[in-house]
């Protein structure tokens, strides 16, 4: 699984390079790649949204021995200048469904209209293709006993680390980084930038809040008690977005995960119009549903069914197997 | 804005369709659209992650009129069995980057392999144009009296056709495309492919279930009385898919919009791999969750405030601002 067993390929393909052949980006050189002889081994990955697909294939050397290699194959944005041209210039038009006003066509371009984007990996570890390949995902709904009997004695059994959390409650890390904090210790929280919005620009808008109290693992922890914690960080959160980045609490989507991917309690601010990772019905849950849901019944989260996604090789997933609830 | 401006201009079309031209699908036929003639009026939207692109176009009649149509194209997911010829019948392979084990092609394919799905819209109406055209997106929590004082009166003030969804249901159009079908004028249903799923591959698979009975409008209307019809979609529909296209329940996405592009009660069934426009969760409400939320509470869709997103040259948004709501 891991880089180690195949370094030494590598560094027989670098010194079978030739020197001269070296392209202008000063990068090693050779000859295209030989996608026509690759033999396709298998879909690793792909995504219908992106139009995109991950393909594991070997090529045969001259001595006969196969080389991995990985490809990625995605189609290309439209292009405003080129639009005309697909209009006009397309092989066939295919009538495929026609309803009233509505009808749906196969259209076929020339091949200089449909470039793809190729993207090559080779020679490929095995590392390279474990980490474009797709593993299943299945939902999962858990019920209040599904939780207490499966989830939470799996959760206590592992020992997730979260001290990188405790370190920004702390200020011990990410000081500089906090936009806005309250400092109650039970109805208090800290909300600083999450890692994966590099805050260059707003479209992608990302902040996470932490709860300053360590007991709360997770949604089904939640009860009407915690409602003050809860309506602070929604009412603060959203204040201290508008203020320190002009964003109006109508274009943030602020919601928790379950699952978390960690279990200390913690809130998502994304920007509306940004379709954030794990901002999808099966995973996120918004905050004033969750605020309504405990007002109207204080044990809501310990009461109710909730719907998520685990990826089949999750230990989570094999244990609601095991107890025939996947 | 409304549809009402226009209403003429799509009987004169049908008047001026030869029924013998009718397609196996016996809805009403006409020539292909003539795709070449198009003037491009202007680019409405673009998604460059979908690979989609949203066009006004406008085509002009034998007597010199124009008329509008949307067309939206959109380049399609990888189809498996076709890999191979991808990678074997390319007709130019450019490399553009090599770096180390990393290098990018552009890849032209031969237009048998570069189908793009192309769907019109015609004669398309204001409403057409402005629903696919890019605008800002706000949040609106909706409570039940923003619900009867502001959006039933919108809905009932605007005549929204569903006579596609009628022609299904009636079996005058899309008869062959039916997957599954539930007789009974209370709690049946018709399961048919969306529009937006061409059939060609699994990871997109993308269904509709349209209620039988017309009086149902969205989830606003939903109460303990629907439960019978909500677990029929949900049990018969979850079977249906995997009998028919081998894919198990835990992993489809099945859910209701709200709000709904369309007043008929309808239910989306998605891949759960494929995160589905309006899958998020400012829009989507998972079935599941939905019969239970009512077992639970026989009024829950009449008392609960509801969170969606609109646009912000929407007519109900503009309502909602004029009601200081928005």
């Amino acid at each position: 699984m891991a880089e180690g067993p195949r370094p030494k390929r590598r560094r027989e393909e670098e010194e079978d390079e030739k020197p001269g052949a070296a392209p202008h980006d000063g990068a090693a050189a050779a000859a295209p790649f030989p996608l026509a002889e690759l033999r396709l081994q298998r879909v690793l990955r792909e995504s219908a949204r992106d139009k995109a697909v991950f393909l594991h294939g070997e090529v045969t050397g001259p001595s006969g021995e196969g080389t991995d290699a990985v490809i990625i194959l995605e189609k290309t944005p439209f292009q405003e200048e080129k639009l005309s041209d697909l209009l006009k210039k397309h092989v066939k038009l295919e009538l495929q469904m026609r309803n009233d006003i509505y009808s749906t066509y196969h259209l076929y371009p020339p091949p200089e209209l449909s470039e793809i984007k190729t993207t090559v990996v080779f020679p490929a570890t095995e590392k390279h293709i474990q980490k474009y390949l797709r593993q299943d995902v299945h939902l999962v709904r858990e019920t209040w006993e599904d939780y207490t009997q499966i989830t939470l004695p799996f959760i206590q059994s592992q020992s997730f680390s979260v001290q990188w959390v405790y370190n920004i409650l702390e200020k011990k890390a990410e000081a500089d980084r906090i936009v806005h904090e309250n400092p109650d210790p039970c109805d208090g929280f800290v909300l600083v930038p999450d890692f994966k919005w590099n805050q260059n620009q707003l479209d992608d808008l990302y902040l996470i809040a932490l709860v300053r109290r360590r007991d709360l693992k997770s949604l089904r922890d939640l009860t009407a008690e915690h409602l003050p914690l809860l309506r602070n960080i929604l009412r603060e959160g959203e204040e201290a977005v508008t203020k320190r980045f002009g964003i109006a609490p109508s274009r943030l989507r602020v919601y928790l995960h379950y699952q978390p991917s960690y279990y200390h309690l913690h809130v998502h601010f994304t920007a509306l119009g940004y379709e954030a990772p794990g901002s999808g019905v099966e995973r996120a849950h918004l905050l004033a549903d969750v605020i309504d849901n405990l007002a109207a019944d204080p044990a809501f989260y310990q009461k109710r069914a909730l719907t998520f996604a685990l990826r089949a090789d999750e230990p989570l997933f094999h244990k609601f197997r095991e107890a025939g609830r996947a």
